[in-house]
């Protein structure tokens, strides 16, 4: 984070890559799996570099994304910019690590884009059509079969050649659209869409079986209507033969494979199931950038195997990074484990201390997950309480609808899932919820810009406006771990009616340090001011809220910054009183510009001039600083628009 | 509508209702076909007498719902409010009149309430808990078998007793997320929890295999992992046997019964595959009250085969409405057809119209449809251009992934669907569809309160907040046929990116006057005045607007009425030079207060006060006076509000 204190620099180990026209020389010997190995190589340098990626899919999925590109499909050939091309791109999105690398070996993305996985300007943490190469943006996860079959449907009606390929993960298939998709395929005749399950196994952190089984899903692809094949997803000769038989099939069935991949396949000790038994049950290397050691072990590994088919591989030194990079960016919390923190200082990790603890008090308590008990911090509620926990798998509709009838029967449900799947995909079904009159909890992880790094699919920051308008739903924003579980007693034990808590999942850039006791609608003064009055809520903008009024400090410019936990009711006699001697109110929203407490204040200061710093456009993929940055939130930035602001109202 | 020119008033034929101690008597002849028909009966009647009710799908499913009722399950026995009771619930929601006729059968619903189906105060149009004997919320499809399996899991948990029993449509199975609950189900062992489709073939106006294949239903749900019984639906023995073979089921599995039965069942002319044919392809009983002939003939036919068994059988002169009732009510449009309008305005048929003339301009246009196409006015489309329409049937989140896919291939899609759907269930797709840079035309049908017949699954008054914080996405709300049709050529022919355009799906009140040729960004002013400046959009509150501003010209009160089409972006010159001259700004919305017009101009005209009027909570079921008048949005009483607040002013 910017100015973050406690922040330490971490050296990033020497990074090689393999160049370009090594991939030439590979492609000669007519060696997939070579092919695939050398981009293993080159994603787990991307991935270092970056910090953070999902090394383990991209792994399962390479020998296939590999024979899809340098032998199947004729994309490579025709350029991803022929109306005739194949199509081939990945729902789940998390494998893109091993697709930019395959990209790059093809010449489409450049060395100096590679090497910028996940920063500003570079590559997005999940695929983003502003990449070249790129087919369709994803990462929310289930929507790729229904997009594949419009492209698909939109060749057939314009007349033009090739087939549309996605790739779909296993757990993914958790999500109801992919089932509306495959109905609809069979019933449109869409047979030049191909379906590819990397059917790896493992979901974010645990066996899809143990999550919520597949089962057969060979016959439950064929009671869809579709044509299925299964293979070994590593086994290039398989491939070839199964792809063939696909082409055999008539025009209007579409077609699926079954690949049996191996998470992490290609380093030893990232393999699932091995990697899974050695992380107790956890999986590693679904997510998050490997430590030095296991970094330089793996790419031993790699490279040692491509010296056996090209003992002479070229292997250049990467560039070093030209920023240090904070801890924090190490392990930006994204289905992933092992975070290191920057201060001790988690709202998310308070918050499943939390609810843990009034498990205890409220037998009525249940905890519901969708596939992301780690990053959620519900892991220690589901080994404590298992019988209290359940798990939907990567079903949020379902999450929710589940929880509904909780409810009905008298219980409290807390649902988790990430902000930006939770309150936009069961949009409907929290509205259906509210309906009933009964009291659920949503606990909104991975709120807001930060961690830039995954990239706009899981970046919220429109969750506030998509629950502001539902009859009686309080959301709140924690400001600290103290804070946080005040709220979530507030939430479980206090509140009439359903709650919304929006939490940010990483460490806190800083400690903030609030009065103890909290009131509905009342936020607390961090620091006291004259000049103008700012708002902030969360970790990361009251950070860079108290960044921006300390430097404004040393300019001369006194600004009072209040942390406002509560994002869509105010007190409202605490607030006149509050902004009463300010000539100036300034807003900073973790949010867009829309919709959320700036909105909110308007409403009740009606009549009073405020101005509201959001996140304007999309939300920019990157490093927290880069991301606060390109937004102008960051501390100096803000200082600058808030100095801007005063002086314009002195001119005036 | 309130004091709506061109009205006629309707008179209601006799209707005549089987009292409940006449189901008493058919109890003791131990036959359910009877009770079955005399609910049909009753239900006919609640329906004719609210003007609108799904009558096809309430007729199918009801030898079921007296067989479970009357038979199968605990509930009537122990009470509604018993923990051990068996849980029983339509998921589908559209067949509540004839759940509410078997409730009050059995003296859960008193007379005078069945009465007032539709009514406020009355029943709801889709179920709701607040009913006496309505278990869950529904008319949002899909939700009801992961809302039962929530409450059969905690059944289970606390110890209770009972089954949950969810009857689900077979059109409804097209919504992804059946098939998240469907594999929970049996991957969490939920054994406790029923699912019975009632596979009547229909969907909202055409046959399930056309609109989307279920294809082997039978053998999708075992490759799901539930035990299936398939059985006639209106044969009570072979409910019988069926329901005891799911009983013998070991309890870990959960059991479906695919019934077999006939939409419209029970009065000949309504029949499927016969009333089909009749209506030349299209079901004309889904929705919509009856008119008189055709209510006097299948009541004689209900009563006639009922006084075949109790030929003294009871018939109950049912008091007259209290109010005369505008034909504007009769045909609440709502998957309905064969709607009479008060004035020949209609902007959804406007909307229909140009854009089939459009589709003859534009060879890249393709029209998506959710198996709502008679209600959005697209049916026209569909039979003149059909290479060019895409059904995707009741899946909205496929509807829009596929639309985003088509539009990645160059095409420009126009999304059709309610608004309380579309931008609800499919938000996150929407979401991903704009981050792809490309533009969709989303069409958001039935926006606002009015209908409010159906209840709050439909009433959407929150899609203007859901789509506010999306980058690149213009929302519009015409209020006229002409304006419709100017709006969507420049939603087609000249929009950058994404427009979302809000639509009232019923006859307009009055004809709205506009002046010719949009600006974006700007309004109209309908109606001169200095006191006070009132904005509102679409042709249901401009007419309320209208309204109060007449009324408050008799009191001496001069009001400006402005249509502002554009909910999320205006002309800040245009504006400003509007609002200058007056002390008091109103917005009247056809929203929540929250999140659309009001907070928009807010942000816009920034230090000045402004007063919203809005849909306050939950929008209210009943006649469209009845819901405004609820929420103080009928022109007299915003005519009282206004000058309230005028006089404060004054006062002041």
């Amino acid at each position: 984070m910017t100015g973050g204190s406690g922040a330490t620099v971490s050296l990033v180990p020497e990074l090689r890559l393999i160049p370009r026209q090594e991939f030439g020389r590979a492609r000669e010997l007519d060696d997939l799996r070579l092919l695939a190995d050398m981009c293993r190589a080159n994603a787990l340098v991307a991935v270092k570099r970056a910090g953070s990626g999902h090394l383990g899919s991209s792994f399962s999925a390479l020998d296939i994304v590999v024979h899809l590109l340098w032998q199947e499909l004729n994309v490579a050939e025709l350029g991803w910019e022929h109306p005739d091309r194949d199509v081939f791109f990945s729902s789940k999105g998390h494998d893109v690590p091993g697709l930019y690398a395959a990209l790059h070996a093809l010449g489409v993305i450049p060395t100096e884009r590679l090497l910028r996985l996940r920063r500003l300007g570079g590559l997005d943490g999940h695929p983003d059509v502003g990449v070249p190469g790129i087919e369709a943006n994803s990462g929310s996860l289930g929507m790729g079969l229904s997009k594949g079959r419009g492209m698909a449907w939109a060749k057939r009606f314009l007349g033009r050649g090739g087939r549309v390929v996605v790739m779909t993960g296993d757990g993914e298939l958790q999500e109801g659209q992919n089932w509306e998709a495959l109905a609809s395929a069979f019933h449109q005749g869409i047979g030049n869409l191909w379906a590819i399950v990397d059917r790896n196994e493992l979901q974010s952190d645990r066996p899809t079986e143990e999550i919520l089984a597949l089962g057969d899903l060979v016959e439950k692809l064929r009671a869809f209507g579709w044509h299925v094949e299964t293979c070994d997803g590593h086994d290039h000769e398989a491939l070839a033969t199964a792809f063939a038989d696909m082409r055999a099939v008539p025009e209007d069935i579409p077609k699926a494979l079954v690949a049996r991949t191996i998470k992490g396949r290609g380093v030893s000790f990232m393999e699932h199931p091995a990697a899974l038994r050695e992380g107790g049950g956890t999986y590693r290397w679904h997510a998050g950038a490997p430590d030095d050691e296991h970094f330089a072990r793996a790419h031993a590994e790699l490279v040692g195997r491509i010296r056996e088919r090209l003992p002479d591989v070229a292997l250049e030194q990467v560039p070093p990074l030209e920023e240090p990079r904070a801890v924090s960016l190490e392990g930006e919390p994204e289905s992933g484990v092992g975070v290191r923190p920057v201060t001790d200082e988690y709202v998310a990790a308070a918050y499943g201390e939390e609810l843990l603890e009034l498990a205890g008090r409220r037998p009525d308590l249940v905890v519901l997950d969708a596939d992301l008990a780690s990053d959620c911090r519900i892991r220690p509620f589901e080994l404590a309480q298992p019988e209290r926990f359940v798990e939907v798998g990567i079903a949020e509709q379902d999450l929710v609808s589940m929880a509904a009838g909780l409810a009905r029967q008298g219980l409290l449900p807390v649902v988790n899932s990430f902000a930006s799947f939770l309150a936009s995909r069961a949009n409907e079904q929290i509205y259906n919820q509210a309906s009933e009159g009964t009291k659920v909890v949503y606990a909104l992880h991975y709120a807001g810009l930060i961690p830039a790094g995954p990239g706009k699919s899981h970046q919220s920051i429109r969750d506030v406006s998509l629950l502001a308008a539902l009859p009686g739903m309080t959301i709140v924003q924690p400001a600290n771990a103290a804070e946080t579980r005040e709220l979530l007693r507030w939430a479980v034990e206090d509140a009439d009616e359903n709650v919304a808590i929006r939490l940010a999942i990483g460490p806190s850039p800083r400690r903030i340090e609030l009065p103890e006791g909290e009131t509905p609608g009342r936020g607390a003064v961090l620091r006291e001011g004259t000049d103008a009055l700012l708002f902030a809520y969360g970790p990361v903008m009251l950070h860079e809220a108290l960044s921006a009024a300390e430097a404004l400090g040393a300019r001369g410019e006194s600004v009072q910054v209040v942390s406002m936990p509560w994002l869509n009711c105010v007190d409202s006699g605490w607030l006149a009183e509050l902004v009463e001697p300010f000539a100036e109110i300034f807003v900073l929203e973790d949010h867009a510009p829309v919709g959320a407490l700036g909105d909110m204040l308007r409403r009740e200061v009606d009549g009073r001039a405020l101005t509201v710093f959001g996140v304007e456009g999309w939300p920019a993929c990157g490093t927290p600083p880069e991301a606060l940055r390109f937004h102008g939130l960051d501390g100096s930035s803000l200082a600058n628009r808030i100095a801007l602001s005063l002086r314009a109202r002195t001119a005036s």
